[in-house]
C-alpha cells in the first residue's frame, strides 16, 4: 500500500485493539448486492429448508420406533439441522417479523422439547433409537455437537423473541452436561469428537451470565487431547473396540492429537478445526489468556501460509473432509466444504475482535464473497456442499443433502451478516466490511447513526454520513483491504490525512452530524500468482477484482477452458451487466486460445501448438453453475 | 521425413506386404543394451519368479483342501502365472540350455498334469476348490484364459525341447473345450471374459496343424458379444444373479458389448483388448479376412489418435484397468499396466506382419523401450504393475504382486525378443528393430547370415553385413522410424538411393557375401508436444531421443520437478555415462527453475514468480526408480 497521504503508526499503536461485535439487528441493509440475497434467504431458503426437513422426516421419523429398513436413514445429528434452521429463522425474525415463520419456529421447538428427558438430556437419536448408547461414543456420535447447536438456536431465539422456552430447556440440558463432564473424579473426562459445544457454551454464558457455562467450555477445550489415557481410547475400550489410535491420524482428524495449547498447525477435519479455534478465540478473550491467542495466531498463520484456497475454502480432501499436506491445494478435487468457509468467517470475526488487524478481515471477506457465497444459489434454494476450483461439468448445486449441514449453516451466517460489518470499542467504530446500510451504533455514551453508501463489491468508493444528536469525538476506522494498493479519504470533498494501523485508516475527531467521509479504494482487475509450491497451479494465474475472485465458465467461453492462456500483455475491463446472474460485473479481455484441432489425428507432435486471439469473459466465482452445465475454472494458464 | 536420396513408392507398391516372424532362436544377441537385460532375465528373473510362486504356494496350496483362512488367498488364475513362467523359461532354454532350469520346468509341468481330469479338463481352482463351479461363470472366472496360457506354455515348451508331455495334455484339454463350446445346439455358446485362449488356439493350430483349433478360436472370436441373449446374461441367470448388464459397461469391460466385427473403438480392460485384437489379427491372416483386418485398423487408429500414452502405455484408469474417454490421459494417476503395453507389442507385431507398415513398428518400439521396459528393474528382480508418467515419490517396483500377471509376462516377452526384430517373405528381409545381433534367416531358398552392428538406442547408425554361401537376390528393407527426420543408406561408404514404402527403406539387389550396408538415422533430442485436448498436458513438453522417452528424477534434479520449466531456446546434449543405471545417455540442458521460496509466507501474490537458470538432467524413462525415492516426471512445463 503506497500513498503520500497516510502514515503507518508506530510503537504501542500496534498493541492489540479489542472491540465488540454489533447485533445484526442494529444494521438495516439497503444494499444492491446483499439486499436481494437476504430477501431470497428469508423468502426462499428458510421455507425450502423447512420443507426439506419435513420431507426427510426430521420431525416425524423418530416419533415411531426407528427400524432398520427406514428410508431415508436418519442421521445421528439430525436435530442439528433443525437447530441451525431455528437459529437462522430467529435471526430473520429479529429483523423481519413474520407470524407464520414464528409459528413454524415454535412448532419446531415444541417438537424438540418432547424429546427432553427428566434429567435434562435432549437428543433425537439417543432418546429414540439407541437410548442405551448415551455418551458411549463421544468420538463419533455428535451428541455434544448437537447440544451446541441447540444452545446456539436457543440463544438466537431468545434474543429475537424474548421467549425463554428453548433457552430454559438448553440450560437444563447444559446443567445436566455440566453434571456429567468435568474435572471431578465423579465425572466423565470427555469432550466431543466434533467441536461446537465449546463456542455455544460461551454464547450461553453471555446470554445467561452464568459463569459455569464458561467454565464448562473451558473444561472441554483444555481437556481435549490430554493423555494418557486418551479419552477416546478409554471409551473405545469400554465398547470393546480397538483404540482410536488403531486408525491412523484419527486424533488429528478431530484435533485431539495433543492438547489445544500445544497445537501449532491446522490439521484434520476442517469444520471441526474452525469451530474449535473459534471457541479458543472466545476463551482467550474471556480469560484474557494471551497464550490461547498465540495458539490461534500460530494456527492462523499455518492455515494462511500453507493450506488455504484462494477462494477462502479450506480442507483439500474428501477423505477426512479436511487438511492434508502443506501446499496440497488441488483444484478439481478440492473439497472446500461450505461449512468450513463459514467456520473460517466465524473464527476470523473472533480474531478481528481480539485485534483490529485487517489481515483477519481480509480473510473473512475473501471467504464470505467467494467460498461461502458460492455455496448457495442466487435464488436461495440450492446449495454446494463441496466447492471445487475447477469443474469438468458434473458438479452442481443440490436442493438438499442427506448430510444437510451446509444449507442451514449458510442461512444462519448470512441472516446474521449485519453483525460482521462493524465492531465498536468505548471510543471507536471499526468498519470491516462495506455494504450499503444504516447502522445504529453505541460508542461510549454516544448513539451514532451511520449511513454507508456504496456499490461495493463492484467499485471501491464508500461514503459514510454521520448522524448525531450532538457533536461527538470518536474514531471512525475504516479497513483498507489487503487487495487495495491505493486508498484515499475525503471529507467534504477534500483529501484528509490518516494514519494506518494494521490495515485500518484511523480517523479520530470530533464529528458533526451530517459529516460525510468518503473512502476511495482503487479496485483494478488483478492477476494473482500462486505460491510456487502449489503443484497444480505453477504457471497459472487467477483474476481478482476487489474481494471477488473470478472464474471462467463454458456458458461464456464455449471451448475447453484449459486451452485458453493469458498473455502478459492482456488487459481486462469490467462491464457491469444488470440482468445477468442477479447483476454482475463481467471481466472481458483479449487472450489466446489454442487453435482448434478436431482434425489432428495424432496425439504427439514435434511442432508446437498454435494459438489465436480469443475474447475471454469471466464471472465472479460465487455466481458459477447457474446456467447450462459445463466446465468451470478459476486458475488459468499463463501463455508460453 | 525429407531426403533427396529417396523416393516414396506409388500405386500398388502400397498394397499390404505380408511377412512371417522369425523364431527367436535364429537370433544371437551381441547387444550392449539388450544383452545384459536378457542375461538378468535368465539368471535373476526366472529364478526369482519361481521362488515367489513357491513362497505364495502356487505349487502346494491346492494340494491340500483349500480353506477360507488360507493365507495368502490363492487367485482363481494362479496357474496362468505358472504357465507364463514355463513359457518364459522355455524361450530361455531354447537359446541357453540349462539342465537345472529344465528340471524345474519338468517339475512344474508334472504338477500341472496331476490336475488334469479324465475328461481332459485342467485347472487349479476349479478342480481343487470349487469343482462344482466348472464353466459356471465364464465372465469372471478366467478358466479359458488359464487354458490359453497353458496352451502357449505347451507350444513354447514343445518348440524348445521337443517334449510333447504338456503339448499332449493341452491338446486333450483343447479337445475337451472344443467338445464343450461351439455353434452346435448341444454345446455351450460361451467365450471367456478375459480373452487369451483365442490367440493361444491359433498357436496350437500352428504347432499341431490341427485345423479344429483354428475353428475353435474363430468360434470364440465370432460368438463374442452376440445377443440376444448375451451369453454372460444367460450364465448369470443360471447362477441366480442379475444380468451382467446390471453393472454399467460390464460388456465394454470385456469387449463383448457388440460383436467384434462391429467394434470400432478401443474400450474396456486394456490387456483383454490387446489379447483379443492380437487374436483378431491372427485370424484375419489365417482366413485372409480383410474385414477383420479393417476392424483391427479402426481400433488401432482410435487407440493411437485418442487413447495411447506417449510411453506406449495404455489404459488410464485403475477402476477398470482400462480405457476411459478420448484424450483422458492423466499422468500421476495413469494405470498403464505393464501387461497392456506387452499386449500392444504382441498386437503390433501381428499387424506388422499383415502389412509392413512402420506405423506398427513405431508403436511396437515405443511400447517396448518405454512402457514395457519400465516394468522390470535393471537387475531383473522387481516389477511395476502400474506405470505412471509422474510420481510424487511413492511408486516403486515390487519383487512380486499378489496378482502376479506382469512379472512372468514381461519375462516371456523379452526372452522371445529375438522374434520381434525381423520378418521375412519369400523374397525379402524386413528389419523392424535395431540391436546388435547375428541372425540366421531363410528367404526363399537362401540361407542368409546377417550381422547387425549398432549402439542403438544411443545412436542411430546401424550396419548390416551379409554372409551368404553364394550371391543372392533379395530385398533388405530397413525401417526408418517415425521419429527420424532424416535417414541415409550407404553401401561400402557410398550413399545409395532407396525407395520408401510405408516407412521402410526398400533395397532389393543381388547381394554378395561381405556386402555391408549402413543405415544412418538422425537421432537428435526432440521436444514432443501433446495434442491440445490432453487436459493435463496443455503447455507441457516431453523430451525424446530416438525411441527413448526421457524423464526427470529428483536424484538428478533435487528440487520440485514441477518448478522446472523449459524455455524455447533450451538445447539438450546427450552424454553417455557407462556406469550409471546400466549405461545410459543422459540429456543435459540449461533450463529455468522457479526461485526458491522457502521464506514466502503467503500463498497468493500479485507479483509473478521469478526464475533462474537451472542445469537439467534427464534419464530414459525405462530407467527410473532405481535410486533414492523421489519425484519423477515425463511432461515438463514449457516456460512462460
Amino acid at each position: 500500500m503506497t500513498s503520500s497521504s497516510y502514515s503507518l503508526a508506530q510503537g504501542d499503536a500496534q498493541m492489540p485493539l479489542r472491540s465488540s461485535s454489533v447485533a445484526h439487528t442494529s444494521i438495516l441493509f439497503e444494499d444492491a448486492f446483499w439486499g436481494p440475497r437476504l430477501q431470497a434467504l428469508r423468502e426462499q431458503t428458510l421455507p425450502a429448508i423447512y420443507q426439506q426437513m419435513q420431507q426427510d422426516g426430521h420431525f416425524t421419523a423418530f416419533r415411531e420406533e426407528w427400524h432398520a429398513g427406514m428410508y431415508p436413514i436418519p442421521y445421528v445429528f439430525w436435530e442439528s439441522d433443525i437447530a441451525k434452521w431455528i437459529e437462522a429463522a430467529s435471526y430473520s425474525l429479529a429483523t423481519h417479523p413474520d407470524a407464520h415463520l414464528e409459528t413454524l419456529i415454535d412448532e419446531a421447538i415444541a417438537f424438540l422439547l418432547t424429546l427432553q428427558q427428566p434429567d435434562g438430556y435432549l437428543n433425537l437419536w439417543f432418546t429414540q433409537v439407541e437410548p442405551e448408547q448415551r455418551w458411549a461414543n463421544l468420538r463419533d456420535h455428535h451428541e455434544l455437537y448437537c447440544a451446541g447447536h441447540l444452545i446456539e438456536a436457543a440463544v438466537a431465539h431468545f434474543q429475537a423473541t424474548g421467549k425463554r422456552v428453548l433457552l430454559d430447556a438448553v440450560c437444563r440440558y447444559a446443567d445436566y452436561i455440566d453434571a456429567t463432564f468435568g474435572p471431578e473424579e465423579s465425572k466423565q473426562h470427555g469432550y466431543c469428537g466434533h467441536e461446537e459445544i465449546e463456542l455455544a457454551l460461551i454464547k450461553l454464558y453471555h446470554a445467561t451470565e452464568e459463569r459455569r457455562y464458561l467454565r464448562l467450555s473451558q473444561y472441554f477445550i483444555e481437556e481435549r487431547g490430554k493423555r494418557p489415557p486418551h479419552y477416546f481410547d478409554v471409551e473405545a475400550e469400554k465398547r470393546g473396540e480397538p483404540p482410536a489410535d488403531f486408525w491412523a491420524s484419527t486424533y488429528e482428524y478431530n484435533q485431539s492429537h495433543v492438547p489445544v495449547r500445544e497445537q501449532h498447525e491446522i490439521v484434520g477435519h476442517a469444520v471441526r478445526a474452525m469451530y474449535l479455534f473459534s471457541a479458543v478465540a472466545d476463551l482467550a478473550r474471556e480469560l484474557n489468556d494471551e497464550s490461547l491467542y498465540e495458539t490461534c495466531q500460530d494456527i492462523w498463520h499455518h492455515l494462511n501460509s500453507k493450506r488455504l484456497y484462494i477462494t477462502g475454502g479450506l480442507g483439500s480432501s474428501e477423505g477426512n473432509e479436511g487438511f492434508t499436506a502443506d501446499y496440497d491445494l488441488p483444484n478439481s478435487s478440492a473439497y472446500a466444504e461450505t461449512c468450513a468457509a463459514i467456520g473460517l468467517v466465524m473464527w476470523s470475526q473472533r480474531l478481528l475482535q481480539l485485534d483490529a488487524d485487517s489481515r483477519y478481515a481480509d480473510v473473512l471477506e475473501q471467504a464470505l464473497y467467494n467460498g461461502v457465497l458460492s455455496g448457495i444459489s442466487l435464488d436461495g434454494t440450492s446449495f454446494f456442499y463441496v466447492n471445487p476450483l475447477e469443474s469438468h461439468g458434473t458438479h452442481h448445486r443440490q436442493p438438499w443433502y442427506k448430510c444437510a449441514c451446509c444449507p442451514p449453516n449458510i442461512a444462519r451466517l448470512l441472516l446474521s451478516l449485519g453483525s460482521y460489518l462493524y465492531s465498536v470499542t468505548a471510543n471507536d467504530i471499526l468498519v470491516h466490511l462495506y455494504a450499503q446500510c444504516t447502522a445504529t451504533l453505541s460508542v461510549g455514551a454516544h448513539r451514532i447513526i451511520l449511513h454507508q453508501q456504496t456499490n461495493y463489491p463492484w467499485d471501491g468508493e464508500v461514503s459514510f454520513e454521520i448522524e448525531l444528536d450532538k457533536p461527538a469525538e470518536f474514531g471512525l476506522h475504516l479497513r483498507i483491504p489487503g487487495w487495495c494498493q491505493h486508498a484515499r479519504l475525503t471529507l467534504a470533498g477534500e483529501d484528509i490525512p490518516f494514519e494506518v494501523r494494521k490495515g485500518y485508516a484511523y480517523v479520530t475527531r470530533t464529528w458533526q452530524s451530517g459529516d460525510s467521509v468518503v473512502l476511495h479504494l482503487d479496485m483494478p482487475v488483478e492477476r494473482i500468482y500462486p505460491h510456487p509450491a502449489i503443484r497444480e497451479n505453477v504457471g497459472n494465474i487467477a483474476l481478482r477484482s476487489g474481494p471477488l475472485l473470478y472464474c471462467l465458465e463454458n456458458s461464456d467461453n464455449p471451448l475447453p477452458l484449459y486451452q485458453i492462456c493469458i498473455p502478459d500483455s492482456a488487459t481486462f475491463e469490467k462491464q457491469f451487466v444488470p440482468d445477468l446472474l442477479g447483476g454482475i460485473a463481467l471481466l472481458k479481455g483479449e487472450v489466446q486460445a489454442l487453435e482448434r484441432t478436431d482434425g489432428i489425428d495424432t496425439l504427439y507432435h514435434t511442432t508446437p501448438p498454435t494459438t489465436k486471439p480469443y475474447l475471454l469473459t469471466a464471472i465472479p466465482y460465487y455466481a458459477w453453475d447457474h446456467r447450462e452445465p459445463g466446465e468451470m475454472r478459476i486458475w488459468l494458464r499463463a501463455c508460453l
